[in-house]
């Protein structure tokens, strides 16, 4: 396979730099201590709508001609993807369709709302939104992106762990959670051009372990069930970014639902910030494996921050 | 009156550099648009222990002669102080009794014994932990540090706005709640020799008006009630710090529990941090009274992060 190179990644940070914020790396003593190593959360729960997906989102749309932005553009998702394209199809002033599960909650169905996009409901299964996909794109000509499975995507991703090597150089390993792959290939692209002795690591849910056994057979595999917290890391990898996944990520770590949730509180409470259960995959991966990880300088995605919080609270 | 002269509040934060945090200031792009002010959130939730206090409590240990080291310190708090008296102390080598309330919360006796700190339990009024705090002090020759009428915890206090104007200079307003006012007194002296144009609020719940009041009638007020969310603010103003708050402190801006919690949850749901209700009163006013604050550049404190979410998020 050929990846990208080095100046893909810079000129995909170019491009969204004046969009995205560049979120603040904290460390904390206490988990230092816990763990032996020597750790520091990218922070994009800081990120402008909550979560990385911004800078796939928004880098995607600074591809489009004119002409494809002035018929806008189409994705499914009901969850940071769909706020994603919402904001950045309003920061462009393009037209954005959501394709949501009727089911999705309707916090999410009024973020993406509030951000000035239009929203289709389809049914619950994966085929009924292609097809209302399929429907957006013949009828009204607008260009579809997927939340992870796109090479502009994964390139906006890489923006993030560009910034976390620039500002914290010298990472034994990064640690991303991974769902669809977007943001984990994103990642190991970037320790792979400007930070090549930094492996890169995965963190997935035991629930959910279509990545992990995915890099073991070397192609991709689905997942049976869905029951995560971690709501963000349901969906599969797709061809565009396992081929990257499967060249230059080292590992997949799984974590139990419980390691989750107390991964997520205990972020919450200590280190005072908000994180989604999707990123406490990752922190979770951490406490547990700490074993693998004494002594080294270990880099987290903190992928976003858009928890619903009463409900988290109420069922804990 | 004498105020504490520049010198004694550079010292101050020379003193406890190597102790404390410098925290982050946040800004939120969305609350600026809520208001119409510029706001800037000096984040001492990220603090040692999750407040300013810790400020307070290591420099007035820092000013402990060896003799009084030796015996050791008592305060009585059942809430942020008794922590940051109990981590300072750790981390002198000192030893430190914390008289608390029999019928405090169990968590925050146990972060208190976390930190290696003694705990001696008092009736619940404020005679009884006077009389245990005395017990103390005369067996065993502990030196006593009142949690804020006690001007070696003002000035460690005055550290944390100095941070804030060094980083964010030309502010109009800074905003801290008050309480016992230690925070304010070392808030308003801050400002008063590093920026004496800013202009010092206070940001009070109306069920607590005692500091209100207080500014108004130019003597120290007590309240008759003590019900609000806002547990670190339910305490009266003192000898020492009020007369520095009645000469430097503008007015003070009292809200409802309504607002106070709403304002809570919007900086957890938006700003993806965690916030103390105490704090949450600040940022409450800053959305009460925007029309004060129009166009203006606004500081506001964030004294704390040590909110019990589950309960919180609970009840609301």
């Amino acid at each position: 396979m050929i990846l990208s190179s080095k100046q893909d990644l810079l000129d995909a940070r170019a491009r969204i730099s004046h969009i995205v914020h560049r979120t603040p790396v904290l460390t904390s003593s206490t988990l230092n201590e816990m763990t032996g190593a020597e750790v520091f959360l990218k922070c994009e729960n800081f990120q402008r709508m909550g979560a990385y997906k911004m800078r796939g989102a928004s880098h995607a749309l600074s591809r489009l001609s004119d002409e494809q932005l002035a018929k806008g553009v189409v994705t499914h998702s009901s969850g940071n993807f769909a706020q994603a394209i919402a904001l950045a199809a309003r920061i462009k002033g393009v037209k954005a369709v959501i394709v949501m599960p009727e089911n999705a909650p309707a916090v999410k169905v009024e973020a993406v709302r509030g951000y000035g996009a239009e929203i289709i409901f389809s049914g619950p299964r994966p085929i009924d939104r292609e097809e209302a996909v399929h429907a957006v794109i013949n009828e009204r000509g607008m260009t579809f992106i997927h939340p992870s499975n796109d090479l502009q995507v994964i390139l906006g991703n890489s923006s993030c762990t560009q910034e976390l090597l620039e500002e914290i150089p010298g990472l034994d390993i990064i640690i991303a959670p991974v769902g669809g792959g977007g943001l984990l290939a994103g990642t190991a692209l970037a320790a792979y051009w400007f930070s090549p002795s930094t492996q890169v690591w995965a963190a997935e849910p035991s629930n959910v372990d279509d990545a992990y056994r995915s890099l073991q057979s070397g192609k991709i595999e689905t997942n049976e069930r869905a029951d995560t917290i971690a709501d963000g890391l349901r969906t599969n990898l797709g061809d565009i970014n396992f081929p990257i996944i499967h060249e230059l990520v080292s590992k997949v770590l799984l974590v139990s639902e419980e390691e989750i949730i107390s991964a997520m509180w205990w972020v919450w409470e200590r280190m005072k910030i908000i994180i989604e259960p999707s990123s406490a995959v990752a922190v979770a991966a951490v406490i547990r494996y700490q074993d693998q990880l004494k002594g080294k300088r270990v880099g987290i995605i903190i992928s976003g921050g858009n928890a619903d919080v009463r409900a988290l609270a109420a069922r804990s």
